[in-house]
């Protein structure tokens, strides 16, 4: 039954060569991995507002545009920065791989660490921010904006366990109605103020104290349009999900990701500083814009829908992005092997559940509010923006190759940029959230060395060396097989064990544990009319009703005379029903006894299973 | 770790043999067992007037003796009634046992049911209740209500998975202060008026339309008023907790109980008219009464300290018989059989769980308000005690015994009134949530059914039945046993699980499901340079990335040449690490793998545990 439901939502399963035709060129590629991008220009340039109308009231509007200038300067910077990471590194992975290989260890984890944070803040700011445009224009959902962003949330797992082709098609579509509208919106903006037209003058809430304009105050702001660079990276993670040729598509989609988020993001910063509104209670920066310029026509709904899309599908490169690096990650045993698994569909499912798990978990807590959320974003992209480019300076530097000074001057301007960037955030940000995320990651970084050496100390454990392998002689050191049945009653699944106990070792004894003499001696008298007279029945009373531990104490006592080399091989009936609910009703001793068993390395456990028919 | 918190919570394990001193006489067996029945005075009386008022205003104290009085004649008849119950049944099991050996599977399994409902309510109700007592008294507390009744529940919980005779310390001498406390309250009070004291006029609410005094709406105080009689049962199906003689013990703690409840219930309506308290917003009844009575001095306190002590301890009652009657009918195979076996201090720990887990799920539903929770109440106990009823009338009327018709008089005027009681309290509560239970009765019956169906096919299709026994021969048809050993790396536990194989086996073939071609040659050589000559290694590709599949595809194969007597066994090696959290990183697929073979028949699975280190 849960089969079936998981074919109806996921589809039928694909074949591994499948992956060839699942994978995207430039025109699927751009929109897919660049939602991300393109869509925080919904809310960094809001968030720049927010933090500075409330201490200097309408000043903020001429400061908006400089910020975001510097903030495309970074842009530019990575774009550049990334396309050399993208040329050296077609297997993606990104910054964890290009820190670890070139900084060691400590940083690529730490990168790890950071980026995986960033990719759950990803999903839960960007579908916060969707659900905030849509209850901008629909006043009656905002009661329950919690619940639609959960819901979407699910929605976009949903569609990511389906797999990666179809998400490029379902999702590709809408982010270049996205950046039509916003081209459309910016183009009209200008020419309707060129026409002569008079923005109304703002209402702004009312200033407190009127602060002087401080570098804090700009710098905080700063930290806030950050946000808008968060994703840009996902295009160098994703190298080996375009089609070949695999990096030149991928530099070709980076150079014009950037390109439009230049042009979206400088474009609505203009239009926010030329039509003053006021993003708050009243609603979302860019649907305010929208209604200043187009009224409440169609081209209000158009871009309050398509600001709305593009922001849920956003998070939809997270769920590219997290389960590739997390696989990438648990391959090298960084992270539970099960991670590193695709499922039926080609994806990650493993990755892509966890991503939204925690996520719809943050959402919850943080009540699908951005402005709450912001304060948490952006400071692990950061940092992993930080150490992929001193990865790829120190690359350039220990190599020296070909314009290996340009090459190290571009990405060690972009390490110090950034660097600078994370001390902003930071410290801007520390109260308004950045703390939890400076505390997360060192934890996180904790764990996954935990599980890294943990499995490398697995490995060292299993492993045969080369030259060990003459050594072994598995007919050396046989063990001595003896087998117990432990039986509660004489029934057709009791000869069955024995039965098979049989054709398994000559050393066999049948044990039961009795409540009291009398079902002991019941069943004494039952087993010996079976006349099997090569498997003696040994009956102990258990005082404390417990079933293994008698089993135990009967294999360590002087009567069983264990030897060291004896494999004990417990031979368990496993009741198969039909149907789930039966399933409650058997077998709960058999799990208990079968693990308790199992803490002991001669013992074996034989589960004989054993089919009933619904009636 | 877990296993340490048990033992603080919980203590030591107990024997076997303690069960005998587990069980309590008179003394201790009165208070565990009435306090249900005698704390329903709480809120019975209560529920009573909270129906009238808002109809006819100050006429609802008149009323509420003479209503008192028929309850009072039922409870009797029910005294009686058990008492011929207790000397027929000392097996305990109640109205389930009696309705099915009298009146057949159907009957016995409806008792059950209603019962189990019971059951769960009395622990919601009490609960519930006893925090509104404590509420009236410490205003501040009111908010909070469905938390402190939560915890109050887990508390419960906690105290009987520690065991029968501790709980009865800890929870009989509050029973003797509640029937003190309420003792001096009613004497005190007609001293009071005796002495001439005239109390105030009652602030009674506006009455909107004042109704007559309409024979439903004196129906509908009756059935609030039976939630008196809940609880009396309890005795009947716990007379193997008391000490030897335990029938006789039974018989006084029933006489005595009914004699208590009289006493109590009568005196308190008496009261309630004579004071005229109007319980609701202000508090609950016996809280202004005592009030009325002492002012708020230390007998105010000790009355209200005691009344909360004796509803908490109430659902304890619960605790009592709900596991031992959900083990009675596990043992005959009408629930989970997990239900029937006692855990380590002698209790029934899975049915005092199971109760608790239900309590608080209605507990949070209904907000813990009794008057909410009171219109499922008492029709469960009221259909079990009409089927025990018409069962032991049955019983007389088949065995004519001496003194048979005496006998079945008794039980027949019984089973009349408690039938007439259930089809008020169907009729006048059905709208205040009677229908819940009248749905939710049928279905917990369809389940218990299905249960016993199931259990019963098991049982048909195991059992020997006894001209089989000397046809049994387990040398015939032995099973052909073959052994796979599925390896997908060469360390040492492939290594070792081929030399398990080689002592159980000399059919044995070794097998791995490779991604690619280079994997699988990479692993053929490793292979090689073992020289294993007598195991041969199979390879196979997996187009899915499955690991399941391809087995199974292959032993179904002609390449393998499976024949109708073949066992198979396939050794899989499970990981056994130290910390709890390891776990999460291995046997995952191991798991799914042995989920998945173990449905078909011929496939047995040996589990060989490797121990793995911490390091």
């Amino acid at each position: 039954m849960f089969k079936k439901i998981k074919r109806i939502l996921l589809g039928r399963p694909l074949n591994n060569s499948a992956i060839e035709s699942e994978k995207y060129g430039v025109l699927w590629g751009l929109p897919i991995l660049s939602s991300d991008a393109i869509s925080s220009v919904a809310y960094a340039g809001q968030e720049m507002l927010l933090v500075m109308i409330p201490a200097i009231g309408a000043l903020a509007y001429k400061q908006i545009p400089i910020i975001s200038i510097a903030i495309i300067g970074i842009l530019f910077l990575l774009m550049l920065s990334y396309r050399q990471t993208i040329e050296n590194y077609p297997n993606g992975g990104g910054a964890f791989v290009v820190s670890k290989d070139n900084l060691g260890i400590m940083a690529g984890v730490t990168a790890g660490a950071a980026l995986s944070v960033d990719y759950i803040l990803t999903v839960a700011v960007s579908i916060s921010s969707g659900v905030e445009q849509i209850t901008s224009a629909f006043i009656v959902l905002k009661p329950h904006s919690v619940l639609i962003a959960v819901v979407l949330a699910l929605l976009l797992m949903l569609g990511n366990l389906r797999g990666i082709r179809e998400s490029s098609k379902l999702f590709g579509l809408p982010a270049y109605a996205f950046i039509f509208a916003l081209l459309s919106m910016i183009v009209a903006g200008f020419v309707k103020v060129a026409m002569g037209y008079v923005p109304p003058a703002p209402h702004m809430p009312a200033v407190a104290v009127m602060q002087p304009v401080t570098l804090f105050l700009l710098l905080k702001a700063f930290s806030s349009g950050c946000t808008a660079l968060t994703g840009i990276e996902a295009v160098s993670n994703s190298v080996p999900n375009f089609k070949d040729p695999s990096r030149k598509h991928a530099k070709t989609v980076l150079l014009l990701l950037s390109l439009i988020i230049f042009v979206l993001f400088l474009g609505t910063s203009i239009l926010a500083n030329i039509y003053k509104v006021v993003p708050g209670k009243d609603g979302a920066m860019l649907i305010l814009i929208a209604q200043e310029i187009f009224g409440h026509g169609f081209m209000y709904y158009f871009v309050t829908a398509t600001t709305f899309i593009i922001l849920i599908l956003a998070a939809n490169t997270a769920f590219s992005g997290f389960p590739m690096l997390i696989s990438v990650m648990a391959k090298e045993g960084y992270a539970p092997r099960q991670l590193s698994m695709r499922g039926d569909r080609l994806g990650y499912d493993n990755g892509i559940v966890l991503l939204t798990a925690v996520a719809i978990i943050l959402i919850i807590i943080f009540k699908a509010n951005v402005s709450s959320l912001i304060g948490l974003y952006a400071i692990g992209v950061f940092i992993s923006f930080t150490l992929s480019q001193t990865g790829m300076f120190m690359k350039w530097y220990r190599e020296r190759g070909d314009h290996w000074k340009k090459k190290a001057f571009v990405n060690g301007l972009g390490a110090i940029m950034t660097t600078i960037a994370v001390c902003v955030i930071a410290v801007t940000k520390f109260r308004q959230g950045a703390w939890i995320v400076v505390i997360l990651i060192p934890i996180l970084i904790f764990l996954i060395l935990k599980v890294k050496r943990h499995y490398t100390s697995v490995y060292n454990q299993l492993r045969i060396k080369p030259e060990e392998y003459e050594e072994i002689d598995i007919e050396k050191y046989p063990y001595n097989n003896r087998v117990i049945v432990p039986i509660d009653n004489i029934n057709k699944s009791s000869v069955r064990a024995l039965k098979y106990a049989k054709t398994i070792s000559n050393n066999i004894i049948a044990f039961n544990v009795a409540i009291n003499e009398e079902s002991a001696s019941e069943l004494k008298e039952k087993y010996a009319r079976l006349n099997i007279n090569d498997i003696p029945l040994t009956v102990k009373y258990s005082p404390y009703r417990r079933v293994v531990e008698p089993l135990l104490d009967f294999i360590a006592s002087e009567e069983y005379n264990y030897k060291k080399g004896d494999m004990i091989t417990v031979i368990l009936p496993q009741f198969k029903v039909e149907k789930w609910w039966q399933q409650i009703l058997h077998n709960n001793t058999k799990f208990f006894i079968e693990k308790e068993l199992l803490k002991h390395k001669h013992i074996v456990v034989a589960s004989i299973p054993l089919q009933l028919k619904h009636k």
